[in-house]
């Protein structure tokens, strides 16, 4: 059982081919590690159906561990206009199954991320997997594309506090 | 009631703030106009949110007007990598809906969409317009979004036949 006021957040990481995504539970100072995966589409198989491989998994994964709020990496803009629109759809995808369930969805930039990670914008992928096995000791992650995800939500974790604060003060604001 | 060997098509142009669509039917030779219209997200809702807009409102007129095949734009890359990035993520929203009604989805890039209405791959706005006009003579379209979703419809009934075909040949040589 939950107690009062644990969230479980879910970190995506989109990608066309892999979506990683990881799960944990935060009470507003500690966090643990919930469950983390990756989903791949079928390579061969038309973009829209791919799409929707992608999608289903997605939802059946914030389903099955019970997110509330869903944080996305910002995806990185840069000069291969082909690339960047792959990783667009992808992200559209990823979006939008939070969405559809009404979870609250945050983004964040890369650089965002692994300062909140690791304390570093510039950080390498092997401080920022070694400060999760720090923070999250029980995780168990496969690939990088899980690790990603898993510090989306990390980050969201540290962040989500402050903008909730913000929001109770513009509402107060607003009475 | 439709006849034998006519398909109803949605032609859809992706775009955050407004997607266009517009449906025909196609009984291999003749075409007509069924509908078309433009579904507009909240320009200051969180971009997931407006992904669902959209989502939720194209999947409505897929199922409303009975389409069975879809037919979307290859979204032209540009220099501008923002720009990809935010239509990539409409056009991977525009690619699912269709997908999760388990639509034939087909892709056309602009040049290929103007050739199929007008018959040259570098033609005005307003030539495809007079010749939608022409081709669906009951076509009503308060925007360009719509003409354009038209168009690409157009273009998916004069090319489905031939994709049809192809297909059938090589699941005989199969055998």
């Amino acid at each position: 059982m939950r107690g009062q006021g644990q969230v479980r957040i879910i970190g995506i990481d989109p990608g066309l081919r892999r979506t990683g995504w990881g799960v944990i539970e935060s009470d507003g100072v500690r966090l643990a590690y919930v469950a983390s995966g990756c989903i791949t589409s079928t390579a061969d198989e038309d973009l829209a159906y791919r799409l929707r491989e992608l999608f289903e998994g997605l939802t059946s994964v914030i389903a099955a561990w019970g997110a509330a709020e869903a944080a996305v990496e910002e995806t990185f803009v840069n000069d291969n206009a082909r690339a960047t629109l792959k990783l667009g759809q992808a992200r559209g995808m990823a979006l939008l199954a939070p969405a559809m369930r009404g979870l609250r969805i945050a983004e964040y930039s890369p650089n965002l991320i692994k300062k909140s990670v690791v304390g570093a914008g510039h950080a390498e992928k092997q401080q920022v997997q070694a400060m999760i096995g720090f923070l999250l000791p029980k995780a168990r992650f496969e690939s990088a594309d899980e690790a990603d995800a898993l510090a989306i939500a990390i980050c969201h974790a540290s962040h989500r506090g402050a903008a909730a604060l913000a929001r109770r003060v513009s509402e107060g604001a607003a009475e």
